[in-house]
């Protein structure tokens, strides 16, 4: 049988000392069925790495052509952002508590991870966003969102202004604590925590949800993907965006932010039996079949 | 120039003396640009329509190949479940208050109207549900809704217990006073009051929201149109399924409800220079351009 | 020792036979202890109840000088309003899941009892609202309820319009699905699923909480408890009145329903080291301390 | 006729000519029917207040025994946080816009103020919280707030966690983007955005409000003002503490804010005729009377 994937990529959450072993047992198990093994460099020491190949996080879509996470979501954020501009899928393996991407249970990810190896998994594509922010006419910087690119008044206790356009038309003036650009992936994050819808994956859609707005009528809105949405602060001193809560720029008052999906998808595997909405009602606690 | 519409269909909300002077103004005037006239018989009495043919509701959608309401959201919503089984299209005149439908003032009727007459209109396809009533395996109802299908507890004072399955998955179980299941037209209506996002047109989705949940987890979800959501109920001695509010079926325990998107969409024309976000900055008291 | 409660009344959820047999160990364990014991006629069977007294319910607060009901929230709301009129302390005993007033676990039922007995509780006053439903100038109803007043539409899918007075002083007119006048008690029932804010019990406040309001600026409001509030039906073809959830009366338009606290409020008396925060992070689920 | 008020001290907003001008339309009104007049140093420079004495801020609550604000609700928060060491009222003007308590018009100003210098107005006291930042068991700053203490998450993008306990008893521990602790002055400021419920200035009640709360079930509470609330903060690199929006503390992991009622109440004077429900009904646009 031929191999989907013969160059696999280790990415653990590092300075968990579990986390390290189990990533060790799985770069073992795939060395020893003849897969080159890659582990990401601020994932693990030489020492804990053992024979297993350290690369550079930013090689790693180049030479790999599957990429597991051993962690949580937070790790399969930033993963993401580095993998999206190459074709490579993304597998998470969570350690003890589901994750709403880290799918696969630790005591069960040898036979999960052969499996997928096999060609036995349920594949699924979610979208990122780019954001562009403009500074008088020129880029000043741009980034990579899988859940979502947040803009919110700073450390300054008082609201935001800004404008927003979709499509280059005007949707709505808002005065707020800022504004949640949202993925379908990034929904059940911040996004839920400040009122807005959760949307399913195969939706192309995202989320514009306003955070302690001041009118009360500033309600969640869901655009389709293929929009282009515009942000312009029109008052706030130290307001900012964040890029899935890890990263951020300072936001100046006239500065534009131009948000899109992202050319490529990234593509999730999942074990087979993988149901989005077991996954929901387990992490949300939403009741169970009575019947 | 060929003309596009040959034979339009005038419906108005009865009872209201102005509104019934505004169809025999249009009527009269389409009439006079060699335009086949009918009216609805439900909207006027031979009387008012005058020279124009009184036809049946049901007979619309075979006779005309255009239908314009005088009126207000509530008969937008009437007549497009009589013209879904149909591909004909639909525009709304209001009476004074802009509808989140009617989009042409009453004072600009005939201008407006000449103008689509004349091919210049924007048009928009909005989906419609249908649902399937089930007891003990036979179906013994169905009906069409434009804005949403709604499950409630009845009179007595008393939440209602259910379960939900998209596409066969379970979803989960809820107590609640219901549940609605809405179009991006409904997401504006009665899904906008219960705490549901609004869908932009555009979106191929549907939203499902609880009716104060007692669980705080059970939060809307807007999911796939090509989806099929099915309710059953399990507890509840006066649930009721609404169609638009506008009708309804009692349920019984154990009964279910499927949902799908209807096979035709419903066309509305809009004005040339239509906005939705600007209709809905409007309804909403949503903030204008500041600068 | 003189003992501070002689007469004790016992009411349990009847038809679950694990109750009624709780309610018998309960009743033979204070009638060794010399304490005239009765037991509520719809609590039990002459069988079920041996030895012991059965009276009617409404005799309860004139022969006992103290009320222990076995069983949930439910049937403590039933008991309240009964003994509202009677200066008569409530026990709660729960039946296996901790409820908001029934605090003393089956397993731990006797020594709590015991204590309670012997003067160690921790009392607590509830307020409970009489409603007077006038129409045409002349009370045609009244009722008391321990949780909630809730006005709402019935079975037809429409929403009511109604006006709101405090005091005489108009607040507003509304369009919802209704609205709940809930007490401290009640404000962690229905009011919570609603959106209403939880009221500490010892707050002399009642709140208005909107049910689904169409104006989203309908906020729910705390206001005193020695305030009246006057609710008029202005629109609405089967409205209601709902006391508890287990009692209603229909509305006509332009029917008003006034509400004030009762003159008596119910004594709850709680085992040593209740905590209403423990119980509520218990039941809301809120976090531990983690450190 | 004895004079209730003798010695009168004006308060603008500065910076706005318009507002100077009534400011000084009023002290030569004053000061004509023998009121001995103080300005507000920072309100007005020596050439704006002309014959009328420039006084600190600080010396207005020892030198006046009422000061009149002209301005915004902005303006009165900072008045009412150095005026409450003293038992001097409040009364406010606004500029053209009502406030949420400036409920004077300009252009009825000199006619309502005359009446409430001759007795005629309507007394309402309205409490300040009072904060206390213990760091390492020694207080290291302490302030005031007439709206709202609040504990947010500083410029990082990231939730804070933190636990709350309430006269000693611990709450809960919460990860969101912070906590607003408001009077019910603040009920309808930030609170509100936030989802907090409208507390009447009549109850003694402060509210909890949770701000985009992790877990959906962290729903605001109001208790008693008589209370003690601790916040303490577990988890949080950048956090703040807020008073009024107006000034802030830098938080360390650790840090315990205890928060008590002040003393003093402050103490508004509206004119005869001024109706709290009022108020909110145009403030945030509810409905009118119908019928």
């Amino acid at each position: 049988m031929e191999r989907l994937f013969k160059h696999v990529c280790l990415v653990a959450r590092h300075s968990k000392p579990q986390v390290v072993e189990s990533l060790r047992t799985l770069a073992d198990h795939l060395a020893a069925a003849g897969i080159t093994v890659f582990v990401d460099k601020e994932s693990a020491t030489p020492a804990e790495a053992g024979p297993h190949l350290l690369i550079e996080r930013s090689d790693m879509g180049k030479l790999a052509d599957l990429v597991i996470v051993l962690g949580g979501d937070g790790t399969m954020l930033s993963i993401a952002r580095v993998l999206a501009p190459y074709r490579v899928p993304l597998v998470g393996i969570n350690q003890g508590r589901l994750g709403f991407m880290t799918d696969i249970p630790r005591h069960e990810m040898l036979e999960a991870i052969d499996a997928i190896l096999a060609g036995h998994f349920v594949p699924e594509n979610r979208i990122l966003l780019q954001a562009s922010l403009i500074r008088e006419d020129a880029e000043v910087a741009n980034a990579l969102a899988f859940n979502d690119i947040v803009f919110s008044r700073g450390a300054v206790g008082s609201m935001i202004e800004f404008e927003v356009f979709i499509d280059n038309q005007f949707v709505y003036s808002q005065r707020s604590d800022g504004l949640i650009v949202s993925t379908p992936t990034g929904s059940t994050a911040y996004s839920l925590a400040a009122g807005g819808p959760i949307l399913h994956p195969t939706l192309q859609a995202i989320a514009l949800v306003p955070i302690c707005p001041q009118s009360l009528n500033n309600r969640p809105i869901a655009v389709n993907d293929s929009c282009e949405v515009e942000f312009m602060l029109t008052r706030g001193l130290d307001a900012r965006v964040h890029f899935d809560g890890q990263s951020h720029c300072d936001l100046m008052e006239m500065d534009r932010v131009l948000i899109r999906r992202y050319r490529n998808p990234l593509r999730i595997l999942h074990p087979v039996g993988y149901n989005y909405y077991d996954m929901l009602r387990h992490k949300l606690h939403w009741g169970e079949r009575l019947l």
